[in-house]
């Protein structure tokens, strides 16, 4: 592959910077012209600019060229997959959704039961949010594996928000009132930031920062079944979540005495069902082993607890349910008044925290099956469902992971699993509520700790750790916030700590001196390549970042410095001195007024030191910008190049062939 | 300059990555191994990030390796600069700096007095801080060409936001009070910032933020001098700044009347300064013309008044006038109370304002007579003088921009010309203050609309404009905040969209599609090199940011969407499908967990589309990273190439030969 030596292809275009063939002397290689691309139009710039920003896809692609009656199906497709996926319904496809769908119903109704506590609301709720919510996203929702629901993490955020405002015992109904309002806000929350294509903004949760955040409320929700599982009367326990505040209360209960039926009990089931868990992960074809235990506890409980009048001697129970299905609720939301800010602030946090949970379920299992989830039409079915759920007295429901993975194990098949499961919660409330009132609570805690274990990903943190030390500094940030402080301030030093990185890596680019890497004509880091070597009488830098305001300043200075340095170790060795700093611009994706101000003073301080400038492959943006400065103009037209061998080729002729 | 076919240099050590040389077949040129550094160990890595962070220099590398007693003389020479240049000074530099410091003086002195009426404190105060600041600078700072005083824009600022606690008319004790409770934390944020070598954190207000900002402050103070000018009564103005108001309260004065003999007096003046900057900006060497304007001005309208007892007809005058030079003030800082947090707030904004304007004059002049300023050690010097001023009833002082440019027209050598002007302050609040008394109102706001209109760089706003759209928004935001609503909604329009900026840019980064230069082994855009050519059955893509939490999920659907699109393409025009899927990473300056989460499902994905995925030229810290979360075994050792010519090469040899 020749790339010396052409003087052929001269019918391009002549706007461009470098040496013309014919001024060139002959030991030259071709040297290319450095593209300037044509200016677009404002209009059409900021249209790219904007399409770019909200979707990675280009969602209206299927609508063009389609006449208008298919456009109202695509629409409608659109707005329901159901339409679109269920032509293709089959019995076979039935049959795998039919068993996936009884067995995440096995593993709903116990967990859902445990979450309501979480939430300080009365059992049916948790129930009622397994019933209404699956049935909309069956019909809305785009992923096929997606169990909705309430969670764990979300009905203990819920539940400390709402707490703040309200005391769950003796304001019941206030209570009750601000969780609605919260979902509803929540829901819509939600639907407007798919609805306005805004999903991008639940990426600035960090892998990292939801790491340990889950960690951490894990914790927290583990740490408040200790009430439940100890039989702590809840008069004697606190209401604080962080782990010094329970501890304290739990030892200090201890003077008003464990109930120790209670204690075997749980102990006992716990162990049931943390081996049923292990078996399942073993065993990948027994994952209905951990799907159902938890079922088969609280069946077992019950029956004892009913037979043995267990909850005499002390044994909490879950008490009594209401049998209605799903009451209207929407009288219930505040539409006005401060509790309307109220519901509205804890709506936005739960409904965000919802999406980034629901979003990371989706988009796991679509690349495991293979198939496309689009997140802002996903979170426009989360909000409805939401919003419907709100006026049904359901709270925030969203993707179990848990349920998720034991919906895809099961062979699930399409989202037809989530409406067979919504049905069986319905039977169960409508039907077996009478024989789920002698639970014993102490279950419900073992349940709910044998599920959040899964949350604690310790293998996720190591890794996290060994990759980056400020990941992990906001992984634990979050994990010891939530822990030791409250849920909130985990997510605010979580989402402080990730914003604050960027900013820190935007305010200090790295940069690189570049050698020639030996028999290939490609300049590297001489970090990085302790074999490629210094081009004498030329310094080669690599600015690493885009050049804004944050961080001009910085890389003019530093690549000064890089020269005084350079300059010193050459007089030190007495060897020729630099005449040409050569900038290569390829990571330099953008830059602002203030970066080109920082070139124009570099090219300043570099003439009275007597070098020149030189500038190698700027990307078309930056060229953009640096032709409407002028800035081509100050440094001399030839100075810019295609890569940094046509720019030694030019400078030093003489110099670039000894090596 | 070959290269290819070359079999020697085998000498290297065989961490590498590439097929080694005795596995290529014959044909394909010689591939370098990619750079894998030795890894650093935590400790080193963790000082490295730290001091690049906080120096673009090495500020201890001259303390390096010299006896004790020279690092104590070199300590105090880093304190007080003018022990170093100050032994180098003669009476030559003596000339220079005594005519420059005469100069500035007679332009301080009318604008010291008029910037105290934006203060909305009495006369005196604008001349102390012309005083003593000036004489702490010349010990401590770096800068020989800045002019240390009250400058216009932090006046309004500080009067603006005491005005907000304390009425400077009836609350005049407490008024002032905060106000030198407000410059003594100025002066300790200044000089804590120097000290921890948090410097950068004024780069956090960009270019462009800067240009709407101060072109909005003038425009907001020159309506403030309508009062004088028009001869409204001070009674009738409104106390917002914002236009609408002014605007409102200037055409309600009407009824009362405007002094005629006010307006006259004014006018005529504002045209004479203003002609005097017109004959200075054309002939550089009449520099004296606009620096002595002001002076004539009021010696002559004083003269006037004197004579004419103009101010029994309703002319405003300075009036009465303390005599006594910067008395103590040290006790009337507030340290508890409310009134200390009140102080400390305004007084962080105001220093930070104070900074980015000393910073950028420093620089600018430094950079015209090519000598370094140390922006840290400036930051010190600049807090110092202003907790010293505060004791002696000064308030914020900063460099100036208009007076340090006629420092500089006027032949200053040293800092020297700053003690001579603050000693002719110092002999004219003495001495002359029985004769301002009588200086019309009328005539400071003249000078101060003269001295602020230079403020208002339009030019800088079409370069802007120009350069980039959105840098331009924020420029017209922060200008649209000060003059139509106050300067703290300015500033923080500024700071808010430059930041959103900044995260949108990275939330959002640019992707291509390379092609090969024709006869040249480089691969560029093909959008900005239209003449580059695809090579047939490979995609190649660059990711033009580092990738982050913020845009991994983006970069992924991206890079996929290029790769539906082009088989689309390819299936429509019956050419062969898509085997390699090359990511030219030079300009990934970084990746974090997500990241490198969003690169295994991008490889996982690929996988099921039978695509290859191929890395080229991963930088050294990306490479780290991505060794230690196991990536290069996940997609193939022989997977990662230094550069796309060398993965071309021995992915597709066939291929690559055809081009």
């Amino acid at each position: 592959m020749p790339d010396h030596d052409h003087d052929k292809d001269l019918d391009m275009d002549t706007n461009g910077l470098s040496t013309s063939a014919s001024q060139r002397p002959h030991n030259v290689p071709y040297i290319h012209k450095i593209g300037v691309p044509p200016k677009q139009s404002l209009f059409k710039e900021f249209k790219t600019t904007v399409k770019g920003t909200f979707s990675s896809d280009d969602p209206l692609r299927r609508f063009k060229d389609q006449p208008k009656s298919r456009k109202l199906v695509l629409v409608l497709e659109a707005i329901f997959p159901i339409l679109e996926w269920g032509r293709s319904y089959n019995i076979k496809k039935f049959r795998g959704d039919l068993i996936a769908g009884l067995t995440i119903a096995s593993l709903c109704i116990p967990q859902d039961i445990g979450y309501s506590k979480l939430a300080n609301v009365a059992s049916q709720y948790g129930l009622y949010s397994s019933f209404v919510p699956p049935l909309i996203y069956a019909f809305m929702g785009s992923s096929r594996d997606m169990v909705i629901g309430p969670v764990a993490v979300v009905s203990l955020l819920l539940g400390t928000l709402v707490r703040n405002e309200f005391d769950p015992v003796t304001q019941t109904d206030e209570y009750l009132r601000l969780i609605f309002t919260a979902t509803f806000f929540a829901g819509i929350t939600q639907a407007t930031l798919g609805f306005f294509r805004l999903g991008f903004l639940i990426d600035f949760l960090s892998h990292a920062a939801v790491v340990g955040f889950m960690g951490g409320a894990a914790i927290t929700i583990a740490l408040q079944q200790l009430k439940g599982f100890l039989g702590i009367n809840p008069k004697h326990f606190t209401k604080h979540t962080d782990i010094i505040s329970v501890m304290k209360a739990v030892f200090k209960s201890a003077h008003h005495g464990w109930n120790w039926q209670t204690i075997v009990f749980a102990t006992s089931f716990l162990a049931f069902l943390l081996i049923a868990k292990y078996i399942g992960k073993k065993k990948p074809k027994l994952f209905w082993v951990p799907a159902i235990a938890p079922l088969i506890s609280v069946i077992l409980s019950t029956f004892f607890v009913y037979i043995t009048h267990a909850n005499d001697d002390g044994v909490s129970i879950v008490g009594k349910f209401d049998k209605r299905i799903n009451p209207p609720s929407l009288e219930k939301i505040y539409f006005s008044g401060e509790n309307l800010t109220k519901g509205f602030k804890i709506g936005i946090v739960a409904g965000i925290i919802a999406l980034t949970e629901a979003v990371a379920i989706g988009r796991t299992f679509a690349s495991m099956k293979d198939y496309q989830v689009d997140g802002n039409k996903e979170m426009v079915a989360l909000g409805t469902m939401n919003v419907v759920g709100s006026m049904t007295s359901c709270y925030v429901a969203t993707g179990s992971f848990s349920r998720s993975a034991v919906n895809y194990m099961a062979g699930c098949q399409t989202a037809v699993s989530n409406i067979v499961m919504s049905i069986v919660v319905l039977l169960t409330v409508k039907f077996l509520t009478p024989f789920v009132k002698y639970t014993p609570s102490a279950i419900l805690s073992s349940i709910i700790i044998a599920a959040v274990i899964g949350l604690i990903d310790i293998d996720a943190a190591i890794l996290i750790w060994k990759i980056d030390k400020l990941d992990f500094v906001a992984c634990m940030g979050a994990f010891l916030g939530v822990v030791f402080k409250s849920v909130e301030t985990g997510l605010l030093i979580a989402i402080a700590i990730s914003f604050a990185k960027i900013l820190l890596q935007v305010t200090r680019p790295r940069t690189a001196i570049l050698g020639k890497i030996p028999q290939k004509s490609v300049y590297r880091n001489i970090g990085q390549y302790p074999e490629a070597i210094k081009v004498p009488g030329v310094l080669i830098v690599r600015i690493d970042s885009a050049i804004y305001f944050l961080n001009s300043n910085y890389t003019k200075e530093r690549i000064l410095r890089w020269l005084t340095e350079e300059e010193e170790n050459l007089r030190a060795t007495y060897q020729s001195d630099i005449q040409f700093l050569i900038v290569e611009m390829a990571p330099v994706t953008d830059i602002d007024t203030s970066g080109i101000h920082a070139l124009e003073e570099l090219h300043r301080r570099l003439q009275k030191r007597d070098v020149q400038l030189i500038l190698a492959n700027p990307g078309q943006v930056v060229l953009d910008k640096l032709y409407a400065s002028g800035f081509p103009d100050l440094i001399g037209e030839n100075k810019i190049f295609l890569t940094v061998t046509d720019a030694i080729h030019t400078c030093s002729p003489k110099l670039a062939h000894e090596v």
